[in-house]
């Protein structure tokens, strides 16, 4: 337990278990169920689900450790050169059953490539968290924002902007006019051994960012959980679901690398929504609260 | 109007016609309503409609008549080679609301390539249907089959085999162990001009199995509707539907070929069901219909 990868590796375990709690207490009834699974080409996972809760619907926590060959297919997907590899992350995302309280999505996540000889040739860190809204409440998005760039502020002052920007370009339905999946968070990836930081800032830095998760979602489910709503408010939240489903199945490289490379189907797909509508031609009422949610997706804005 | 081009295309408008009538006589209350679109590139088309039927849920017939020029990556993705192309298809998904009524879908297709000087480089037809049950009435398959088959064998006894093992091939979610989206029919592409048959005889027989897609989906769903249904039914409906939208966001090459070079969004996913779940893990249990359906789609069955 010496290694940087060790370390790291111990860290998501001991997350899971505290991420997962955290929930369990905000929701008040449902508890995360573990599935154990092991990978057939090396490694395996411990997939923590949540369901028919109080506040949340449907839910998952899954911490991954996994190595082994690189096939070619997989290392020309991932842009990189290697023939083995190792990768551990926790990944989840949190579907509320309320329309008025936000989904939300993250992912931190440490990747070492190998040559034939086992000699590391990469190694990078690689996460963040996003914020899926139904309904727009300023001041979530401010506080989601704020937990964001206090923890990025504290390692580097130019890391908030940066990270916030990829955020806002990576979780875009491209095929939707570049309409985003919610009011972003932040965002990294190949972050390495640097002129800037080393691989150890990294770490400290990717560390952080997971340990302020809860401190940047539960305030806000908190705040919104006991608003009444309509058929008509939950409608519209299963039409946005919809575009969940389409970010993650045609855009999230996490998910189609995984698909591609025979990953384990149910903790990737995990990550959709439990109800989901697809209309045709859905559009919000103008002046509506759906379509001031919707601009808001097209521009993103500035919140800190 | 002299070119095979425009025959083909003719047909396709007056089939649409006629699809839709057939589909809002079976359905008795619900009608289509038309959209119609341009394509800034060149072309456009006419979306059709269906909703809140009493036996269609959501559905749509789709004609699209494009033509332009061919981006690199598009070339690429369809695999061929050409600067400028012509396309021309009907396609249609059907989601009936009653779990007992299997949805379908069908394509028919052609497409044209040229060079630099205009000059047609190469030339296709390509199409089939393919029925998704949610419950298997073994018959139902057996009919829709018989249908497939009889067209086929009216031009060439080898082709319903073959269609009909494609048909298996692709419509299959590979991240599923080779789960089939339904039971198939039959799925024809790159007919062109050979040794053979020539393009007169592919365009023939595109035209006849257009002509017979009703007289192979009505009569199942007039056998169907009117069985009642409980809400675990409707569950496994939705369950399976999510299954669709796997399908086709992960793996329909003419989605992604439509996401991926800008086509017409709402058109193209149009194709999704209108209500769909996803739960983590779902498992049918052991010895029940919904498993029976499940052993058919793992293991293809001959109908016919």
């Amino acid at each position: 337990m010496n290694s940087l990868k060790d370390h790291f590796t111990q860290h998501l375990h001991l997350l899971q278990s505290k991420i997962c709690k955290g929930l369990e207490e905000e929701d008040g009834k449902a508890k995360f169920v573990s599935d154990i699974w092991e990978r057939p080409g090396g490694g395996g996972g411990d997939s923590r689900v949540i369901s028919h809760g109080n506040v949340f619907e449907k839910g998952g926590v899954n911490v991954s450790v996994v190595h082994g060959d690189l096939s070619t297919q997989a290392a020309q997907q991932l842009n990189v050169k290697g023939t083995s590899f190792f990768a551990c992350g926790l990944s989840l995302v949190i579907h509320p059953f309320n329309p008025f309280v936000p989904t939300v999505h993250a992912n931190w996540r440490y990747f070492e490539l190998y040559d034939e000889s086992g000699i590391t040739v990469d190694a990078w860190f690689g996460g963040g968290t996003d914020l899926t809204p139904y309904y727009l409440f300023e001041e979530d998005a401010v506080h989601f924002h704020s937990v964001q760039k206090n923890c990025c502020d504290h390692f580097d002052g130019a890391l908030y902007a940066k990270f916030k920007e990829q955020c806002d370009n990576y979780f875009s339905n491209h095929h939707r006019g570049e309409e985003r999946r919610g009011v972003g968070g932040i965002f990294f990836d190949h972050c390495r051994e640097g002129t800037h930081h080393n691989l150890i800032f990294w770490k400290n830095f990717t560390e952080s960012n997971s340990n302020v998760f809860l401190e940047g979602y539960i305030p806000i489910v908190t705040k919104r959980r006991q608003i009444s709503f309509t058929d008509q408010h939950k409608y519209w939240q299963e039409i946005r679901r919809g575009r969940y489903v389409e970010f993650n199945l045609l855009h999230d490289r996490g998910t189609l690398f995984g698909i591609r490379t025979n990953g384990r189907t149910e903790s990737i797909l995990m990550s959709l929504p439990p109800t989901v509508r697809f209309d045709y031609n859905y559009i919000p009422v103008a002046g509506s609260e759906e379509e001031r949610l919707v601009k808001v997706l097209v521009q993103p804005r500035r919140w800190v």
